[in-house]
Formats: structure tokens, sequence, C-alpha cells
């Protein structure tokens, strides 16, 4: 059972694996053991993942089968664990609990050569879909405080496998950084009564040079202070906490917003390697109004984060956020990739 | 100007490059324009880099000309401007202030080829020496809050050229990081009356199996709750809020600790990249008893950080800090390598 570590000092938590622990000879290796050009996820490979928890499937189709577009299993080699109780303890002066959550990976479609903003919109759309239904799913787990979802694309930003997916990690405590917003939200709204980030929103709107792209739903912007160069965020212009609030479960406007605003990165930087990150609203504050207003946050892997960075939790980034805008933005997107969806199956 | 901008919600500056804004080609390249295989930090290069601003010199040596042990120059790219005023002003809701700070590169010895543990105890404590006089100097500057030594040791920990080097900051603000870890230390004396780093280090010893080295005066641990595999901190055992305090300038202990315990690293691990940063009382906080207890932190580049740690803030560990302990300890260290000192220039 992997540990929860708290930093005494700061009140970080860490995960340590305490069973899978890495030697000092297992660095710098390829991680596991993988038949070269097998892919686990690939249709036909159903039984080389853990049983799935999740699928948009073709009609009599079976689980665990081909037939599906989108494909939700655990994670073979989960960073927490599903079985037991959190067991919290101390240790002297330390605080720890078991490791316990879920960890659950997003097999974004069949095909093994396409990334995620090479699908169309439709395809897009039932990727969120599943999100959003196994967001929903785990929240129902009263362990659980926070559901991460999260996607590594290509080897610099972590991605193990080639095959286009995304990571969901139910974890039983809040995460920092998400407290650091919530306690920012929470600061605004006492003082003038709004959302921060809806203000935010009103002021990138009306100035209009970070803004990437937007549509009647959702916004992509370089955020004023943004850490990484090309850090693009995609937010719903309406005050909505939770990601699973987002009309109603029907994403196609987000899905295009997303895409587009992928492909623009990918055209101007060369197809970089980056990661995305949801940030929504813990689980037990869901229901009702929410100090919190969820948003996707992209991060595409340019620059190296060095000593400076570690030692202080200040970042330099070499791109100015407008510049980086007008560079998305002037970017050409061929129209007909965004055009009326065909489920390309 | 570079200029410090404020994230809204979490509080988070970071510096914005507006001057030499790196456009979309830039990425992926090698930086800056140099000279393949010429060194501008090697001696008889003096000229190549902006006047030094600290020397440990042979007697009859001249400024800026060969014969020096340890050269300290200001970086020829720094990421904050030395002149000018801050002028901190808003942007409707955004706050902003300029880019001032200081940026200085330690050469650490003239041989191009030795990394920092190749070296002699002596020569190591002349580089120990060299911070401590910088950062005495630069804190005498009232607009300077904070200034962060750090090195990077090899291409994947962001070091950009190959002769062993540390690089000093001189920020305006204080970093996030080091407010979060005075907060934790002074809500640890509230309530206990004692420092939560000396109360760290005594449940250590007694313990000892997270402990990698220690001499009389230094303790290296790998902490509790470590980030990375192999993170390693290294503290003075006494209380001191400030690293120009360590022993009234006689690093000889300290460079020993600091030698012996990259020597591990490097043996055990094959010479990984990393990065290691010296955490200190912010400039205004230096006299008299601080609640603070500096340390400097060593993080080798073993695994990547990938969309889960940006997303949360919550790191995963693969290897538990008692194994990486015992690995350290268990590595033989050639004992004439720590042997009473020869400089050996």
């Amino acid at each position: 059972m992997p540990e929860l570590r708290r930093d005494p000092v700061v009140g970080r938590w860490v995960i340590i694996s305490t069973e899978r622990g890495r030697r000092p000879s297992d660095f710098g290796r390829p991680q596991a053991s993988r038949e070269p050009g097998f892919c686990p996820f690939c249709p036909g490979h159903e039984e080389k993942t853990p049983p799935e928890v999740f699928a948009v499937r073709e009609k009599d189709s079976r689980p665990n089968g081909p037939g599906w577009m989108v494909r939700v299993v655990s994670n073979k080699f989960p960073a927490l664990e599903i079985e037991g109780e959190l067991n919290r303890r101390g240790e002297g002066i330390y605080d720890k609990m078991n490791g316990v959550g879920a960890h659950e990976v997003v097999i974004e479609s069949p095909d093994h050569d396409r990334e995620l903003s090479d699908h169309t919109v439709e395809q897009i759309s039932l990727v969120l879909t599943a999100y959003r239904a196994r967001m929903i799913d785990l929240a129902r787990d009263k362990r659980f405080r926070y559901i991460q979802v999260f996607k590594n694309h290509g080897e610099a930003a972590g991605a193990s496998l080639e095959h286009s997916h995304t990571q969901i990690v139910a974890t039983p405590i809040v995460p920092r950084r998400i407290l650091e917003e919530l306690k920012g939200c929470q600061q605004h709204f006492a003082m003038k009564e709004r959302c921060i980030f809806c203000d935010i929103i009103d002021q990138e709107l009306s100035i209009g040079k970070r803004v990437v792209v937007e549509n009647k739903d959702y916004l992509a912007i370089q955020p004023f202070a943004a850490r990484f160069p090309f850090e693009t965020w995609i937010l719903p212009k309406a005050h909505q906490g939770a990601f699973e609030q987002a009309f109603q479960g029907n994403f196609y406007s987000l899905a295009r917003i997303l895409k587009e605003t992928l492909m623009r990165i990918n055209l101007t930087l060369s197809g970089p390697p980056y990661n995305f990150v949801v940030h929504t609203s813990p689980c037990n504050e869901n229901n009702g109004p929410s100090p919190y207003h969820w948003h996707l946050e992209i991060m595409p892997k340019l620059t190296r984060v060095a000593g400076f960075e570690w030692g202080t939790g200040f970042y330099i980034n070499p791109t100015p956020p407008e510049d980086a805008a007008a560079y998305l933005r002037d970017t050409q997107v061929p129209a007909e990739s965004l055009s009326m969806p065909r489920v390309g199956m």
C-alpha cells in the first residue's frame, strides 16, 4: 500500500510508493516490461488492461471486447490503491495515512496514431463525457475529496505510452494547488462579492490581447501571470464551480474550443509535448453555489524547470503572454477541421 | 526591463521577459549564439563575461584576468535587471512591478572538467565563501528581499553551460516557497516554542533510518515527505536562521558534508543531473533570533514532473526515503577523497 506523507513544515502531501520502490539502477531505463511494438490500449488487446469501468460502445458490442469509441480502465500500475481505509496516524512529529485512491486511464479513441486534437469535435466530446462520468462516479466514494483529470502528451511531458490517453486520480485529500486557488476565490468573494475568475474573464474579453480563441460558451486565454511560455487556460464564460456542471453534460462547445486551441498550439510550436489539467471544485463542494470556477490549464513543455523555480516557486517565462496569444491567434487553422462533426470511426 | 506579474488568484509572482521574448521557433534550439567548444568561464576568457563582483585570487593577480580560484560575475543574460526602481502598479485587477533584481554566476573553479564534488574540500569551502560574500553584499541593497543561491548541474537540470557554476538571484519580493516555510516555522514556534527544523533534526538523529551522513556540525537526510527520489537535505545541527551565520564564515565542515553527499549521490546514481537550492531567511530577518532554519536541498533529476504534479502540487515519489538513505549510506566513498585538504590549484 502506498503511503501519503505530509511535509511537517509546509503541509505538502506526497505519495510514497512503498511496494514497487525504484532502485538506483531503475532510473534512466524504460519502465516496466513492455513488449516493443505492442500497445495494450489498441482494440483487440482489451484483456491486457484491467476491466473497463466506463466505455462508449457500438450497440451490441460487449464490455472488454472491441467496438468501443472511448474506454476507461483502472491503471495497471496505480499511484494510489482503491481498497482500504485511510488509517491516519502519526510517526513522532510526522503525519501519514494509507495511499488510498483511484487511478484510471481514459483511452481517448481506438486509433493508436491520432492524438487528441486530431479527432473530430464529436469524438473529443465523447472523451469529455467520459471524464464527467468518471468524476461523478468517483465522487460518490466518501473517502475521496478531489478528482484530478490530467493528460501527459509526449515523452518529455511524462507520457509513458504512445496511444493517446488521459489519466484520472481520485485523492483522499484536497490538493494544495486547489486549496490555494479556492482560498484566492474566497478572499476575492469576501471583498467584492464576485468570482475572481469571472472578473478575469471580463477584463480579458474587454482588453482582448491575451485571448487566443473564444466561442459562445468558452474562452481560451494566455493568463496574465503565465508560468510557462504558451501556457493556455480554457474557462467557461458563465460561472460554474465544477466541471461536471458544464452545460448539463453537453460538451460540444468545449470540445470545439479544446480542439482548436490544441491545434493552434501544435501548428505554432510544431507539436510540442504538453500537459493539461482540469481544475475543478473539491468533491464535497459540487452542490449549490461554489466560490470556485473550473477551468482547464494547458502547459506546453518548452523550457526546463530548474533550480531557481524549485527553490523559490517563482517562474521565469521567456515569452510574454501577449506575444504568445498573438502567435497562436495568427496561426492558420484549416476551417474544415472545425466544421460539423462526423464520427470518424 | 523584465516585468514581475502576480497571479491574481494564488498570488504567485512570475518573471516575464519582455525584451528578449522567445518566439515559437526559438524553442528546442540551443539558446544564444555560442562558439562551439569555447567556454567563457575558463581562465584567459575573463573578458567574455561581465566584470567580476567577487573573486578569490592569487596574490598579485589582477581583477578580470587569470589567477582566480573562484570568480563571481553578473549573468550576461540576467533574469532580472540591476538598475531601476520597482514602480509597483496595477493593470485593472492585475498587479505588476519592474523586474528589478540581481543575477550573478559563481564560477566554482578554473577547471572546466571538474564538477563541484570533484574538488577538494578546501576548494568547495571557497565556493561557499563566495556564496556568503555575495549574499551579504546583495542584502545591503534595500530593494532586495531575498537572495536565492541555486545550482543546475547537467542539461536535464537546466544547465546551459558545462563549466561548473552556481547562480545567485536577488529578488524584490520574498518567494512563495520561503514564505510557506517561514509560516510553518512560525506556526510551530507559536505552538511549541521550538524550531520545527530542530525538532526534525532531533527525530531523524534518534531514528537514524533517513540519515545519509553527519558530522559534528551538519546532517544530511532524506526528508520524511521527499517529493523526489533521492531528494537530500543538508541542515546545520545548531539553530541558524541564515546561511550567512554559518559558523562565522568557516565553511570547512559544510564543504565536507556537501562533497560527501554529492559523491554518494553521484556514485549511487551514476552521476545524475541535479539541482540544489539554499533556503535561508529573507534579507530583513537576518538580525536577531530567526524562526527559520537555513538548509540546502539537493534534488537529483531522475523522474519527470508531469500533469498530476502540475495540477495538484502533489508529488509521487517512487523510492521511499528510507530506502534511498540506505542506498546512499551503503555506497563506498574513497576515504582519501575526504581527507585533509590540499588546494589543488
